[in-house]
C-alpha cells in the first residue's frame, strides 16, 4: 500500500485499469489498416518488477536522519518499486526504458512531506548536503522533467507532494481558492464541487496530475478557452527556495516589475518547490453542454474556429479533429450508442447529399456554459459560423461521450505499446494564419521520418485550444516498431515534428512544458537571448544546481551529455 | 521644432493646450469647498526656461562621434530644453522639481534612432563606453522611471524612440499587428483604424504614451476588461540587449519555461530597449456604447461590478466612481449638455423618491461592444445586475462625454498645480473580498496624512478595471500646499496610501509600474524572495548596470541613497 495514490511502475494509471477493445469492433481493423499490427494477438506480459536491477539507494545516514527527523520514518521511503515509480514521468520513452530495465539515475529516496514546514526542512537539509531535489506530483510528465540527470553523482531526492492535497480555503466573493500543490485533479475538483465550485482546468493528464505540476509546466486544460490556461488561473502562490519562501499574494493583476508569478509558472522545479497556490474558481454553471459538429474537411473546421475566436461568442471548448483523428474516434467507439454510432445512416445520407467525401469528414466539439439563455445565445452565434463554413451540428450525444472518455487516451497508448506500437503526442501553438501550413508541413515531416526510419506510421491531429490570435494543434503519432531500436525511430519522428514546429512559426510546446525532451529547441523558440535570460535566472537563483537541474535548459550543467532527442 | 512630438518642459502635453474652467460654473466653487483654494485668482506664470540652470552635457567626443556615425548629427541632440524634457516623466513631483529648477541628473544627450539597427549601434557604443541608457517613449511616466539616478557619474543617454512610430504589418487572419515601440497611442490607432482595426488599449496617458512604454510598465487601458492588459495584448516582441537581440515570435500561448515575454513586460528598461512588438488587434466593432448608471452609494456599485464579473456578461469597461469623484465629475461638467447636466430634475426626482442621499450617489460607466444584438443582450444582463443592486441606468449621453474627455485629467492636474494644489494618483488591485476594506482604510490613511501634514486634502476613487477575482481601485488625491515644503506633505500622503495598499492585500501598482517611486514597497508586494528573483535577473542580465539602473529595485546600485518616498 503506497502512501499516496501511485501509478503502475510500468505504465499509466493504477494497477487493474487498462484499455480493452472487446466492445469496439472497429478498433482492431483500424489498427491493422493503419499500422499493420494485429492487436488481437495477445501481447507479451510485462516483466515482473523483481526482475529489474534497481540500483541501491545512495542516501547517506546523516541526510536520512535529517529527513526522518523532519517527516517521521514512515515518510522517508527507499523501497525499490517506489523509487522506480519516481524515476520517470509517463512519456512513451519512459515506459520503454523502464520496461527494458534501463532505469537511469533512480532517486535515492522519496519523501512525502505533509506541509510547507516539512518542505522547508527537506530543502534546508538537502541543499546543505548538496543533494538534488526533484518535486513530484502525479508523475504524468511526458517531457522528461521528473528524471535525474543520468550522470548525477549527488544524492537524488524525489519530493512527492501527494499528502499536501487539500483545498485550504475558498474566498467566495473573489472566486479564489487556496489549494495545496500536491492535490490530484479529481481530488481537487471533488473538494471544490462539494462547495459548489470548479476550477475548470481539465488537462488530458487530469487523473494523474496535480496543481503544482500544472503550475510548474504551464499547463492548459480542455476548457481553457473559457477558464484560461493555468497561467491565467494562478493568481498567487508559495514556493520554498533555498533559505527563503516566495510568497505571492492573490492579485487579479499587477505592474510590479517583471512578473515573478510568470517566472514560477513553467519553472519545472528549477527555482524551488511550489507548496500551494491561490487559483481562480468558478460557480459550477447552470448549463454545461458539448455540442458535436461535422465539417467536410479539416480546413473548413479551422476556418470556423478562427471565425468563432473573432466573434462575439466565447465557447468553453473549441476542438476540431482532422480526418485521421475522426476516423480513430469512430474506430474507438463502442458497439452501441457511441461516437462510432454517431454517423448513423440519416446523417451519412445528409453528408452524401451535400457531396461530402466521408473519408475526409472532421468531427468538432464545442462547449458552452452559463445560464440556459446564455448557452442558447452562444450556440446560435456558433451555429451560424459553423454553417457558413459548411459544417453541420449533430447534437450533444457525441459530446457527452467525449466528455466521459476524454481521460482514457493514455490507457490506449499503453495498450498499443504492449503490442509494439510506440505512440506519443506533440503540441504547438501558432497564429491563425499559420495553422494550415503547420498542419500540412508537420504531417509531411512525420511521414518523411516514418519513411526514413523504415517504419509504418500514423499521425493525427486536432485543434485543441483557441485564442484571439491563434490556436494549439495537438498531434498524436504512432509507429509500428517493436524492435530494440524503436526509440531511434521514435526520436527521428519526434525530432521531425518538433523541428517542423520551429520551422513553421510554432512554439516548442503549448502546454506540456520543456523538461529534457524539448530543451534542444529552446534556442529556436525563444531565441538565444531568451535562453540567456532563463539561464541567468536559473543559475542566479540556484547557483548550486540543487533544484531539478538540467530541465528546460541543459546549459551550464557540467558533465551532462546531449539530450536524447536533438535538432538536426 | 522638435524632432518628434514633445511635451512642455514644465507640464503635461503640448504647449498651447491647457485646462480652462471658463464654461464650468461649478468647478471653482467645488475646489474652494474641498481645498480652500480660490482658483479664480490668476496663477503665477511659469518661469522662463532661460532662467533654469541646466547642467552642461558631459557627453564625451568619442561617444558623440559614435552616435553621430550611427544616427546622423541631426538625431544626436544636446539642446538644453530637449535634455530637460527628457530628464523627467510627468508625475507631480517631476513638475514641481522642474519648475523649481531642481533638475537632478539631466541626460547628457538625447538620441532619436530611426530603426532597430540604429538602436543596436547606440547600445553597442553606450555599453562599450559604460554609459547609462534610458529608453524614452511619450514621457508620461509618473513613477520616476525616466530619470537618471541623482548621483550617476557616468554618461546618461536618453533614447527617444519617437521616430520608430509605424505599424509595420497586420496579420488579418490572426488579428495581430507588428508595431514599432515608439509610436504614440493616437498615431498607432490612426494607422490601425485606417485598415479597420483597433488595439483597444486606452490608458489615461494614451495621448502621451507609447507601445514600448506600455510594455515596459505593464500598462492597462480603459477597455482592458475586454481587450486585456498590455501583458495579454503583447504576443511577441524584439528587445535590444548587450550584444544580442531578444526575438519572441508572436504566439497565442506557450509552455516554454518561465515566460520571457512576461519578464520583459514590466522590465522598465532594465533588461534592454524594446524596439517592436506583435500585438493583438481587433476589427473595430459594429456597435460601441458606454452606458451610464447611478448607484445610491459606492458599496452598491462595487457589488454590482463584482456580480457582473461572475456573470455571463463581458462588458468592455466597468467603472464606478465614489461619491467624491462623482461630485468632481459633475463640477467638471460644462454649463450645457454635460455630465453636470446629467442630473437633470427628472432624474433627481426619481432618486429622491427612491430615498437616495444625493450627496452619496455614485456614477458608473459600463462599456459594450459587438454586434447590435450582442450589445443589446449584454446590456440586458448588466441592467438586471445593476437593478438588483439598487442602481439605475441613465443612458449613453454621459458615457459618450466621458469617452471624449477621458484624456483631459492631466491638464486639470497641471492647472491645479499652478494654483498651489499638488495632485497625484495611486492605484492598486485586490481580490473582490478586499475592495471595501481597501477603500475605507486607504481613505482613512490619506485623511490621517493630511492631518499630520497640516494641510487640507481631498481624495476620490473609482473602480477602473474588473477581473474574475478582483478589481483595480484608482485613487486621486490633492492637497492645498503651495509651500516650499509641499513635497514633504505630498510624500506623507503618497506614503500613507501606498502603505495602505500593502496593509490591505493590494499590489504596489496595478498599471503605473514601479519606477523609483514605488520601489520601496516591493519587498512587501512580492516578498523578499520575489525581490531576490528580480534582482538576480537584473544583475545577471545587465551586470554593468547600463540599462536604466535603479528602477523597479534599488538594491545593488552602489552609491544610491534612499528613495524620495519611503515606507515608515
Amino acid at each position: 500500500m503506497s502512501i499516496v495514490k501511485q501509478q503502475k511502475w510500468w505504465g499509466w494509471g493504477e494497477e487493474g485499469i487498462s484499455f480493452s477493445f472487446a466492445d469496439k469492433p472497429k478498433f482492431a481493423p483500424f489498427v491493422l489498416d493503419k499500422l499493420d499490427v494485429d492487436i488481437t494477438i495477445p501481447a507479451p506480459t510485462v516483466r515482473e518488477f523483481s526482475t529489474l536491477d534497481v540500483p541501491t539507494s545512495q542516501l547517506g545516514d546523516d541526510l536520512r536522519q535529517k529527513f526522518v527527523d523532519a517527516l517521521g520514518a514512515d515518510y522517508v521511503v527507499d523501497d525499490d518499486e517506489v523509487r522506480v515509480v519516481h524515476a520517470f514521468g509517463r512519456g512513451v520513452r519512459d515506459l520503454v526504458r523502464v520496461r527494458r530495465g534501463e532505469l537511469g539515475r533512480v532517486p535515492d529516496v522519496v519523501l512525502y512531506p505533509a506541509d510547507e514546514e516539512q518542505v522547508i526542512a527537506i530543502v534546508d537539509a538537502a541543499v546543505a548536503a548538496n543533494a538534488v531535489l526533484i518535486p513530484y506530483g502525479g508523475g504524468s510528465n511526458i517531457v522528461g522533467a521528473l528524471e535525474a540527470l543520468p550522470d548525477e553523482t549527488r544524492t537524488v531526492v524525489s519530493v512527492n507532494l501527494g499528502r499536501m492535497n487539500r483545498v485550504l480555503e475558498i474566498d467566495a466573493d473573489s472566486g479564489l481558492a487556496r489549494i495545496q500543490a500536491g492535490v490530484l485533479g479529481p481530488d481537487m475538483e471533488v473538494q471544490l464541487n462539494a462547495q459548489g465550485w470548479t476550477m475548470g482546468h481539465f488537462p488530458d493528464s487530469f487523473m494523474w496530475s496535480t496543481l503544482g505540476g500544472w503550475i510548474a509546466t504551464r499547463s492548459s486544460g480542455m476548457q481553457s478557452d473559457k477558464y484560461g490556461d493555468i497561467a491565467d488561473i494562478t493568481r498567487g502562490l508559495r514556493m520554498v527556495m533555498t533559505d527563503q519562501v516566495l510568497v505571492l499574494r492573490p492579485l487579479p493583476s499587477s505592474s510590479s516589475g517583471p512578473s515573478v508569478r510568470e517566472i514560477v509558472l513553467g519553472s519545472e522545479g528549477r527555482l524551488g518547490i511550489i507548496t500551494e497556490a491561490w487559483v481562480n474558481v468558478h460557480r459550477t454553471p447552470q448549463v454545461r453542454q458539448i455540442q458535436a459538429y461535422f465539417f467536410p474537411d479539416y480546413y473548413s473546421g479551422l476556418r470556423a474556429m478562427e471565425e468563432i475566436s473573432a466573434s462575439d461568442a466565447a465557447p468553453t471548448i473549441t476542438r476540431v479533429s482532422d480526418a485521421n483523428e475522426t476516423e480513430f474516434s469512430m474506430a474507438n467507439g463502442k458497439k452501441s450508442s457511441t461516437i462510432g454510432h454517431l454517423l448513423n445512416r440519416a446523417i451519412q445520407e445528409v453528408m452524401t447529399r451535400k457531396g461530402w467525401d466521408l473519408k475526409k469528414i472532421c468531427v468538432s466539439f464545442i462547449g458552452f456554459e452559463g445560464s440556459a439563455v446564455h448557452v442558447r445565445y452562444e450556440k446560435m452565434l456558433v451555429g451560424k459560423i459553423v454553417s457558413r463554413n459548411g459544417g453541420m451540428g449533430v447534437g450533444t450525444g457525441p459530446g457527452a461521450l467525449y466528455d466521459q472518455k476524454k481521460f482514457d487516451i493514455p490507457y490506449i497508448r499503453d495498450f498499443l505499446l504492449d503490442r509494439g506500437i510506440p505512440a506519443d503526442v506533440s503540441e504547438t501553438s501558432t497564429p491563425w494564419s499559420g495553422l494550415r501550413q503547420m498542419y500540412d508541413n508537420t504531417r509531411a515531416a512525420a511521414q518523411r521520418a516514418f519513411d526514413e526510419a523504415g517504419v509504418k506510421g500514423f499521425i493525427m491531429c486536432h485543434l485543441s485550444h483557441s485564442y484571439h490570435s491563434g490556436a494549439c494543434q495537438y498531434f498524436t503519432f504512432a509507429i509500428n516498431d517493436s524492435s530494440e531500436h524503436n526509440m531511434e525511430s521514435y526520436d527521428r519522428v519526434k525530432q521531425a515534428i518538433q523541428q517542423s514546429f520551429m520551422d513553421n512559426g510554432g512554439t516548442v510546446s503549448h502546454h506540456h512544458g520543456v523538461g529534457e525532451e524539448h530543451s534542444p529547441w529552446m534556442d529556436q523558440d525563444i531565441s538565444p537571448a531568451g535562453v540567456f535570460i532563463q539561464r541567468t535566472l536559473f543559475e542566479g537563483v540556484d547557483p548550486g544546481q540543487n533544484f531539478n537541474p538540467g530541465k528546460v535548459l541543459h546549459d551550464g550543467i557540467p558533465g551532462v551529455s546531449s539530450n536524447s532527442v536533438q535538432p538536426e
